[in-house]
């Protein structure tokens, strides 16, 4: 059988996959996009030689960026996705009945488009009449927006081509767009291989947000597994999920919410730079 | 440079690492013992070529198996390790000074020799005057045994050579050798690769204790990753610590102690095999 080799330079383990057969190969002005098809996690969409979701467990991560942040909000009407081209941030935003628009900033609309074609289990919300989607720049749309209750990033990793989404300035102008209540949320690498990353982040958003935290969860298709996510938020509790639960999902429940945020002696052993690792 | 390709077959990801150099590769009668040097993790012992341990993370696994155990029982005295001829999971129990014995049953006596020649990190203490190690069979070594506190299972996969060490059987054996507060802890695979596995162990292990319970730990370096721990009691609650924390550890703390216990929802939907994944 084929096999594919994953290329992500800053892991120190490169993995690698049985490919069945490849759905799609090509190239967009912005990077390399492939589908192929596994016999252990069905189809898997790759972004410059680098995993960005499998079928079997892209519910991991898509769960859990977007219904933290979605339930500690009150009130969430008004939605920001940046990147999420895949469609699968999306489909969970909308399973809050309190979202009345998605923006989806997109910066490779061929991600959109192969997305929709062979990935239909993530790409199943585009045509819903909540949802906007802009070709363009995630970083320029925010500049152009306002009074947006939550904003998502979901990116390929921090340390790539979107390294200006975890940029102080970007910071800024994410909390000029949302509303003086608002949340924001956005993945930030592994708690194993690239806490020095994590860190940065966590750091960054402290300049800028009056409340910052982080949680984690597994993600068995990330180098380095254990990943973690970085919330920011203007009022609410990150921690307090405070409106009934969306049913149904595979993972995140209010439990698992809680559960997800390191305990406070650990989340300070790793911001001080002494964790053992 | 050259590679190594893990071998792990029932992994659906393999893992490929840099080598710098091959310290040692050798066959006993029980296996293919190799230790080589990567750039990123220090030293790798890797067995029947699958990666047991590395320098850099090895902690994780060996502080966990060790110290919730330990932690839980008020005064552990006697305690046996199956298994682990790296020396790692003895190194933890020592830490303990309620400890006056530990009786390492290791199969494999190359493995503590290639241990102290080549992971003088975690083959640190087997000349401690509290350690005694026999040369044998972990099942048979637990029938000739009683009176035992804390019985710890530091095996290769569940799921290979090992598997005689998750039967109810010998679980039976490890009831009868512990005291009547004895408390046992097994690894039990990936919670995302092999949640049957887990779900069998824990079930099995439900038959013989009355006590329980399953915690977790992030592994980068085993396949899967999220990995778990089973844990059974006869008398003292497995999620609750009693002792003064073990001080100087690189990632067990009571906090980390108690987080490690998945949410009751969550563990019951994984039990009922009616998670997502």
């Amino acid at each position: 059988m084929i096999k594919f080799i994953e290329n992500e330079p800053f892991s120190p383990i490169q993995y690698m996959y049985e490919v069945e057969r490849v759905l799609y190969k090509g190239k967009s002005p912005f990077q390399e996009i492939m589908v192929f098809e596994s016999p252990d996690f069905g189809r898997v969409l790759v972004l410059d030689n680098i995993v960005q979701l499998t079928e079997r467990d892209e519910f991991f991560y898509h769960e859990m960026l977007v219904h933290v942040a979605l339930h500690v909000h009150p009130n969430p009407k008004r939605v920001i996705v940046i990147g999420g081209g895949d469609g699968g941030t999306v489909r969970e935003v909308l399973k809050h009945q309190t979202v009345e628009k998605v923006f989806l900033a997109e910066i490779d609309n061929k991600v959109i488009e192969v997305s929709k074609n062979f990935l239909p289990f993530v790409a199943s919300s585009f045509e819903d009449p909540r949802v906007e989607i802009h070709i363009t720049d995630g970083a320029e749309f925010i500049k152009a927006n306002k009074n947006v209750d939550v904003i998502i990033v979901d990116s390929t990793d921090a340390i790539g081509m979107a390294r200006s989404l975890y940029a102080e300035d970007f910071f800024k102008h994410v909390r000029l767009a949302l509303k003086e209540d608002g949340v924001f949320v956005t993945h930030s690498e592994s708690l194993c291989f690239h806490k020095d990353v994590t860190i940065e982040i966590q750091e960054t958003l402290k300049r800028v947000f009056p409340i910052v935290d982080l949680y984690s969860t597994p993600i068995a298709t990330y180098p380095g597994n254990w990943w973690s996510f970085s919330i920011a938020s203007l009022k609410f509790d990150p921690r307090r999920p405070v409106r009934p639960e969306v049913k149904g999902l595979k993972f995140y429940d209010k439990n698992v919410h809680t559960w997800s945020f390191l305990p406070k002696s650990l989340y300070d052993r790793i911001m001080s730079r002494k964790a053992g690792w």
